[in-house]
């Protein structure tokens, strides 16, 4: 009997690592997971990675054949297959990352942005399917982006396009600290943490009474600060729509950059349904310019949060299946 | 003895329409010129425009073989040939373009964004040659954009991608009305226009002595401000380090959603040279992520102000012609 053709799809965050055994239509057939954080040495890290992924593959049993390895990670370079100065990750400067995953493979190994992934994930399994123009935008610790043009991701010339989060959102100083090492990011606007950031600011500023007021920064969350507002805080719901603006500002320029059929959110922020997408939709189109005004489509990621990474990661796998076959 | 193909490249402007009879090779074999604010009806134009065309051709001789039209327009739109709602133009709302001129031909016409076509000139006859990643900035009455990633134009969903002129500097109200009828865009900062208005602000704050105050804003261009800066006028200079600031600030948004290797400046503004580029780059590095710095070219056009939109609208029919053939 011919083996199940399968490709192994990576999700390399700063806390967890995930990977799932995935096969062409989006199947999961066996997944596993590994705490980033605890490797301070990259060589260790990809050596235990590569055997957990082989000791979750003997469980699935002998009916599959991996084909390839593809990782979506901050800051991934699919052009060199490197990690390049990734600020969540515990190994600094330059990663070769598919060069050290090549000392125990000689099957192909594809690196590429987390969230140029999602991007993928969404056109192959999701809510892009048939779309040859659109934008992911993943919301979780911090932003990133991925842009689908006539039907295929833009690298760049350097293989970092889509780096949004890290566009000032205006000129001069602001006084918002980012992770880069500069100061006014988009994401450190719109993200987990930016949310957070927001209502600091805001609870300072306002008399209001809160119930969040009781919580430290470090105890704040998404869904805290999106339970509140959901039970009529002022304050979480100011928070919510401040962040909504910011990302709606940013999202008219994205327009106007490559005019897309539709942008989706991807991540826990998108969770959050009107608390986020209805001051986005507004701020958006209010900062459009007439031809777009009501035409792009701000719409929730199909994928769920869970697995969506490692689906667009696997995807990079086929790709390159099929421009061999 | 076979005839020589030509190529009419059309730059349509909101003051002069100017074409060219184009060969291959980029050489300009005729060229004329056609007043647009002085058409109120578009079919006139039109007929006005194709038989001085035809003029010209009857001049050149019958060595010549006309392919095709290339229109390059503010808000032209490659997907239905149609100028929408431009605000520079003496025709309101949807105008299609390439239907009023096929009523005199039936070879191709195609009509696109002025900046795409300045684009796709650079590309084949400027300092993009080989290029597979870059964007051409336009820099004239307004500010237009042309991207191309991996070899070819982006176009986008609708067929308006690179509108970065109507992108705004800043979250919330700005005192710069926009011909667009919005506020605080790019092009209201950068562009002629947008150096005539930051000199005022600059003026009215200003007590140093100027010799540009005995100028009224009518009077003033861009010329005037350049030569004046050249001869150490303090206002003059701080109205170009103001504008390349500008610039530089959303180019480091350019290059954050599409890494491109090299930005052309084109036109007007870019002729004044280090008076905007040092500003620009200086900025536009300042706000790049790390992941870019030193990376992408700020580069002046090598295609000469005069022709290069009639180049680059001329081309667009050997793009077709080398498809069909």
């Amino acid at each position: 009997m011919e083996k199940k053709k399968i490709a192994i799809g990576v999700d390399l965050g700063g806390t967890n690592t995930v990977f799932g055994f995935v096969d062409r239509e989006g199947n999961i057939l066996g997944e596993g997971k590994l705490k980033t954080c605890e490797y301070d040495e990259i060589e260790v890290f990809v050596a235990a990675l590569y055997e957990k992924i082989q000791v979750t593959g003997q469980k699935i049993g002998n009916g599959i054949e991996v084909v390839g390895y593809g990782i979506g990670a901050p800051m991934g370079n699919i052009n060199k297959g490197t990690i390049e100065h990734a600020a969540d990750l515990p190994w600094k400067g330059i990663v070769p990352l598919a060069d050290l995953f090549n000392r125990h493979t000689d099957l192909p190994v594809i690196v590429t942005n987390d969230a140029n992934a999602a991007a993928v994930g969404e056109m192959i399994y999701g809510g892009a399917k048939g779309m040859k123009n659109f934008v992911v935008i993943t919301l979780g610790t911090g932003l990133g982006s991925g842009f689908v043009i006539d039907g295929k991701l833009v690298y760049g010339h350097d293989g970092f396009a889509g780096e949004i989060g890290h566009t000032a959102i205006r000129p001069g100083a602001s006084n918002r600290d980012c992770g880069c090492g500069r100061k006014g990011c988009l994401e450190t606007y719109v993200s987990a943490t930016g949310l957070k950031r927001s209502l600091l600011k805001i609870m300072a500023d306002s008399i209001q009474p809160s119930e969040l007021r009781k919580y430290s920064f470090d105890e704040l969350d998404s869904k805290i600060i999106y339970d509140a507002a959901k039970k009529g805080d002022y304050i979480a719901n100011r928070a919510f729509t401040h962040t909504g603006r910011m990302l709606g500002f940013k999202l008219a320029d994205v327009v106007a950059h490559t005019n897309p059929e539709a942008i989706f959110l991807f991540g826990g922020l998108a969770n959050a349904e009107d608390l986020i997408f209805e001051p986005a939709k507004e701020y958006m189109e209010e900062n459009l310019l007439h031809i777009y005004k009501g035409k792009v489509k701000l719409l929730k990621s199909e994928l769920t949060t869970k697995n969506a990474a490692v689906l667009g990661a696997s995807s990079l796998i086929w790709s390159i299946e099929e421009s061999n076959s």
